[in-house]
């Protein structure tokens, strides 16, 4: 295992250290417990709180900022915040409006935020994340998994929330994101937990992993190394069978080519190229796109493609601005 | 080998179809030759034109649109492009005050930009990037390498260019902001070029090289992997050695940490966290940051260090507006 690392138990915090001095005009660090918030507490809003293991970056702290997150809650590598955390961050956020909690539909996740969520002196609401079609239940999981498209949730209800929105409204908001949502994800290389100092599981020089979780986790099916374009038809048949679109009457869509983070932008983008075509050729309008590494497996070669099917309501939530350390326009 | 791609000679068009089509609200491609402009032509300006091999994404492509590049002209990777490619980008982005060429320092880069410069039809200068401070000559070049400094050049040349300032003080710019940046990258793993079909060098599973190049050109010397610290504090003193920055006078940096494509969000977080404590015992005030792949190598797993001294015209010209696939601020 090669990374850049000092020691093991110190990775998380030397590295939230770096994010929080790295963007000291967007973001406060909290220690003990780990938390970071906006730099300037916003008002009058619902608070739009998210978290989970740490090795997804920029997801989640990387989209605390206006018109997106209020906090966020990072775990160790691929574990789990505590309650704690969550309350923390909910007391230092919660501006009068409630509070909604952002999650990934992992059981760890599932578990300590709604602990949180009992505990919490403030009205609160949950929208579980669940975007990733390739396996119905999974290692870490009952029922889907929460993937790439939770950054698209977190994008359209934190600017519904700017809005002065209630807080039924932003988790029907989010709740209806994650339904119109869906991703699937393909991995050539497996990550390195840093404490387990070995790769998560075996793959060969000529073998992926369709379907493979952010975490490692087994997907679909392990098959030989085949062409960009063959990947990306398994990819996008896999989404459109679970998105069901109609042509014509929901042909508009958003097209997030995601990388797990190995994986050059220069192969991003010509998976984007593959994935655009053949959406086109189902009769889908692709009028937004995000192409990069938005929320990553540690030090994953792979990449995962997520489909939105918009509406004006999200349209619109996902053009206003956005000011965040990852994510930033019309600022 | 295993890259998302189809055929190795599509690489460069399919990836460039790709971001063209995800950007098409800020870059237009041509082909034949193939170059990237801006959506809509600036007038009243120097056009400002960078380009090479590719593989170095977002490097030049994703600095394109306001306040950055007017065009880009990407080689095959890691290939220089060719004097017809910069002189059809210069014909369609000149808009009557000149041209200036921001060309790394590669001797086939600086070769084919030359032979444009000599055949344009318009005033025109040329601003060489040279930052990286590990080797003074190497495989591919008199002179020190260009590296991801560069992307600071472009930037704070682009801001001037769109005030309107003449080619003669943007070419003086930008010479200035390459003489007040340094660089120096380190890498764990090689890059793979795909025509080649295997790793541009060998290196151990406790090996770094120290002072690579963004082709995977040898640096200083092949070391003992070593913590994040310590490789750091090696990176961090060859740049001041070469900036000599007088604490006090000259105590203001914008500090770059950037990976080279394999290396995730979260280790370079850390590195930050280690540079930065570093030049503040140095009595530097880091007061500027930015922190991704801004200019990476393929698939090569390391990171790089950027320091430039920033003075009152450097710092504004950095912090004000600009709107591309890579970079997006104040927009």
């Amino acid at each position: 295992m090669k990374k850049f690392i000092n020691n093991v138990d110190d990775i998380l915090i030397e590295s939230l250290s770096g994010f929080a001095a790295a963007h000291a005009d967007i973001v406060s660090l909290n220690l003990e417990p780990h938390f970071l918030t906006r730099k300037q507490k916003a008002e009058n809003k619902v608070a739009i709180i998210s978290g989970g293991g740490s090795g997804h970056e920029p997801l989640h702290s990387g989209y605390i900022g206006y018109g997106m997150l209020d906090a966020a809650c990072p775990g160790h590598v691929f574990t789990s915040p505590s309650p704690d955390q969550m309350l923390a961050a909910a007391e230092a956020v919660h501006a009068g409006k409630g509070v909604l909690f952002i999650v990934k539909n992992y059981a760890g996740d599932v578990m300590n935020f709604e602990m949180a969520a009992e505990m919490l002196p403030f009205e609160n609401a949950t929208v579980l994340t669940s975007d990733d079609v390739a396996v119905e239940n999974s290692t870490y999981t009952t029922g889907r998994r929460g993937v790439a498209g939770t950054v698209i949730v977190e994008k359209v209800v934190g600017s519904l929330a700017e809005t002065g929105a209630d807080l039924a409204a932003c988790k029907a908001l989010g709740d209806k994101v994650n339904s119109r949502t869906a991703s699937m994800g393909v991995a050539l290389t497996s990550c390195t937990v840093p404490a387990a100092g070995r790769p998560t599981f075996d793959i060969g020089d000529t073998e992926l992993e369709m379907g493979v979780g952010i975490h490692g986790e087994p997907g679909r099916r392990r098959e030989a190394m085949r062409n960009a374009d063959a990947i990306v038809a398994d990819l996008v048949a896999a989404i459109l069978e679970d998105l069901k679109p109609t042509p014509g009457s929901e042909s508009e869509v958003l097209l997030l080519v995601n990388g797990f983070a190995a994986t050059p932008l220069m192969e991003l983008y010509l998976l984007y190229n593959s994935a655009s075509k053949l959406l086109q050729a189902h009769g889908l309008v692709i009028s937004r796109s995000l192409v990069g590494n938005y929320t990553t497996a540690l030090d994953m070669a792979g990449a995962s493609i997520t489909v939105t099917l918009l509406d004006d309501e999200i349209r619109q939530h996902w053009d206003s601005p956005v000011h965040t350390a990852a994510l930033r326009w019309q600022c």
